[in-house]
């Protein structure tokens, strides 16, 4: 195998499967060039007055669509551990004999372990899709005979368009739809919000289908999904469980830790003069980044500043700051709880995004790139500011990137927040397990120690210098960490290439390798 | 040159300007067969935090444009008579020198007959789009060195999408948009309502300029036009006259003869048994249009019939039905009156379409094929119910083709409303002068002097032959007009083609001659 060094450092195969990888080259860099042009999948119209696309039942679905071994499907994860459309196409795929199938998923979680088994039948060869959990584990195990690839959202929705990832069939849950197809996530009992991850599916794939448990009369709308881009509809019993798909109510975190972290971050982005009236910001919904959320807020309240829109995942935090006015709108791609779910469908200011709107990296600027700051998360940060947020330090695949890098690409101030050990587990790294965010872009890392800032950003360091901040640099931090963890064991890597990391433009920045005897 | 015979027995050109025409190979035809690839531009991103796409004045975006010789520029006609920026646009291209342009409008009407003094410099050398009035008459003079084509609504947005037209600046007017991009027609002094037309031009283009009198804070929502597909934003006093854009309100017709033919028409839609509960149907903006619209809603009021939605133009009359309750949705492409713009912001259930979404005729199906009856003008109507929209019978283009062939393509029921002749010139003819929709796929004629209803249609026949309607034939109707107004004298046409009728697929239905000896 020929291997070259990316721009990263990091060294990647020249051809993976009979095609070329294109080396990582920066994150300024354009490798497309001038504008290109690009191929995007047309459908027919059907006969004059044949608009209603209900098919009456799985079987008449799948004999219609007739899919084919080694076929590429695709799915999103708006309905992430409630999901129960994945598993059913597959089983039902596999008992029709159907194999060596690639899925794309926007990303796979817990609930999708039960697909192990088909991976071990030899039903599914390969995973194109953020892989959280056990199926990142068994990723990492090798049981996939191909080499799976991880993107970021943004750079899913950019393999789309692009034809990159090219989709025979994707088969979008939808919790509200009509017999035409248009769809939305707003309204029923699998109400899930946002229902923007699967447009890319739609406007490209060969072929799209349409599954809800809710079907409404004609015209479904909004439309998140335009009928226009739909071949079948099918109406079935339940397309997951309710309580999964979203959280009743997102917790707020007790520990110590991360709420000092929280503080330090709201602190920083005060002192740092980011916190200024019209402002944005985007924040997760972990433990971390919703207690920075309300540190902030609790602080913009103190001075008089709101915060023109923040961007993300909408949690019921971000709702009540909505609805007190401290926040203009949201833009939201993924609601994480109820509270959310309703502020979307009924207040005009909580806009449903989608990853072309929110994140594409082909796209005249995105969301993202309006941000004043991004609080993201990470499983490692090394010496250079490099995030890690799909392996832990024992090199097995756990997470997806998600916006990560694509939020990290486009807002004008980054900071990864992380406590600066996990189990005896150091967060900070001589260098990362796996890149999937280089540092030249991440500017600041918060953790319960001390802030670390990006000396590249002389600009913010200036900013908060005299602000009483405990400001470190990372190497005292790491001598720190590693002085209380030790340093951990290196990851038993084999010698299999499982998967790749693109970078947001399609480029590989790294790859992720077997880890030997994992049970 | 070499001639060819489509399937409308039409003779078009085997080649015009160096590109093959596809001859018209009949309406249910596909000549795409499978499904195809195509091109899409896409835009590169611009650098980090360069989100602001303002420029300050008309000289730096056209220094920035850079626009050559023989390039392709479009608009869009939601502003109508108001527009603007069209003339705007065309004047400082040409003080810049710039020559042989292609107009790519969705359409252009009276107020544009300023654009002739350049068409006769050579400043505009080639129309796609429709033209009204005295652009229309302009082309039958010949005044363009090159062939004009006509597109429907969906046809343009296939031609978009499929690269046959390929646009190198879209000039996009917006009533509200922020600095990023983000657009919509809903709010300000300039408010039209939808902001459809130019969604297609938005995605595909290679540069798109939003033109703006009302720059409002980030993000402007909902987002009609997308900031991501917007390379720059353009500040200035006014994109028209609002009192132009849209009438005060639609006022209805008291002319005795459209008032019978809009009687008929309810008569026959309850009596062929299309008006029944859920039933949909498209009426447009004019005399018989709206009088017709009027007493269908009388009709269903009677019956207790509601219908699911209405489709097309939205207009005073059916915002007050809506409101009534007797229309469950308003599916809106163009709004032509204030109410219809405000309840197009206000109401939830008055949902603004565009060009892809209700008439795409490579989408899988548009809004229109949900239709249960379309009723549509026409300047001409043939002994084999073939339609003429955009000339007179002496020749000269006046009007476009609108949505008229895409919905009549995907109605259940396409009714052709018109007087049997106007000011002594007979609508019914034995051949059409221009065809424009072909009588395959046109069911019914409406006249004050009876209803015609195609052969082709012998359900409709059946279920309204007891109905006590004066039911007349074609041929009957084409006899007793003439005996009234006599033979019109036959157009004087030159031998130069000006403009290609194209059908939605993109073939070549008809051409359009110049006219000889016009003023």
């Amino acid at each position: 195998m020929e291997w070259i060094t990316n721009a990263a450092g990091r060294n990647i195969p020249a051809r993976i499967e009979g095609r070329a990888c294109v080396p990582f080259a920066g994150t300024a860099a354009d490798p497309l060039g001038e504008i290109r042009r690009q191929a995007s999948v047309l459908r027919s119209v059907p006969k004059r007055g044949a608009a209603n696309k209900l098919v009456l039942s799985w079987d008449e679905l799948f004999d219609r669509l007739a899919i084919h071994d080694g076929a590429t499907i695709s799915f999103h994860h708006h309905l992430r551990d409630g999901d129960a459309i994945v598993l059913e196409v597959v089983r039902r795929l596999a008992a029709r004999g159907v194999r060596n199938l690639t899925l794309a998923p926007s990303a796979l979680f817990s609930v999708h372990e039960a697909l192990i088994p088909f991976i071990r039948q030899g039903v599914i060869a390969k995973i194109e899709g953020s892989m959280y959990g056990a199926i990142g584990k068994a990723c990492s195990q090798g049981l996939m005979p191909n080499t799976c690839i991880l993107r970021s959202h943004g750079g899913r929705q950019r393999a789309i368009q692009e034809g990159d990832l090219r989709i025979d069939v994707a088969f979008i849950a939808a919790p509200c739809a009509d017999a035409f197809g248009n769809a939305n996530g707003l309204y029923g009992k699998s109400a899930c919000g946002p229902l923007g991850y699967p447009k890319p599916d739609s406007e490209h794939a060969r072929t799209v289908v349409v599954i809800t448990d809710n079907l409404v009369p004609y015209p479904c709308t909004p439309w998140a999904i335009e009928g226009g881009h739909v071949d079948y509809v099918l109406e079935v019993e339940s397309i997951g469980d309710p309580a999964k798909i979203v959280s009743g109510s997102t917790r707020l975190t007790r520990s110590p830790t991360q709420l000092l972290i929280a503080d330090l971050t709201a602190r920083f982005i005060e002192a740092a003069g980011i916190m200024k009236e019209g402002f944005s910001f985007q924040a997760g919904a972990g433990g971390i980044s919703l207690a920075a959320t309300v540190a902030l807020a609790a602080r913009m309240r103190t001075a008089g500043i709101h915060a023109s829109f923040a961007h993300g995942g909408a949690t019921k935090v971000m709702v009540d700051l909505l609805k007190e006015g401290l926040l203009g709108t949201i833009i939201d791609l993924q609601s994480f709880d109820l509270d959310a779910v309703r502020s979307c469908a009924e207040n005009p200011n909580h806009i449903p995004s989608d990853p072309f709107v929110s994140y594409g990296p082909r796209s005249a600027c995105c969301v993202a790139n309006m941000l004043d700051v991004a609080i993201l998360g990470a499983t490692e940060i090394d010496l250079d500011f490099n995030v890690n947020t799909v392996t832990h330090s024992d090199g097995i695949l756990q997470h997806g990137i998600g916006g990560h890098s694509d939020a990290a690409a486009s807002a004008k101030c980054t900071i990864i927040t992380a406590p600066s050990f996990r189990k005896r587990i150091p967060i900070v790294r001589e260098h990362v397990t796996t890149l999937t965010c280089p540092g030249e872009i991440v500017d600041v890392l918060v953790t319960e120690r001390g802030i670390a800032i990006n000396p590249r950003r002389e600009d913010l360091l200036d900013r908060v210098r005299s602000s009483g901040l405990p400001l470190v640099t990372m190497e005292q931090l790491y001598r720190d960490i590693i002085a209380i963890t030790g340093m951990p064991e290196p990851p038993r890597f084999g010698d299999r290439i499982v998967a790749l990391i693109e970078w947001r433009d399609g480029s590989v920045l790294d790859v992720v390798r077997n880890v030997a005897d994992l049970e």
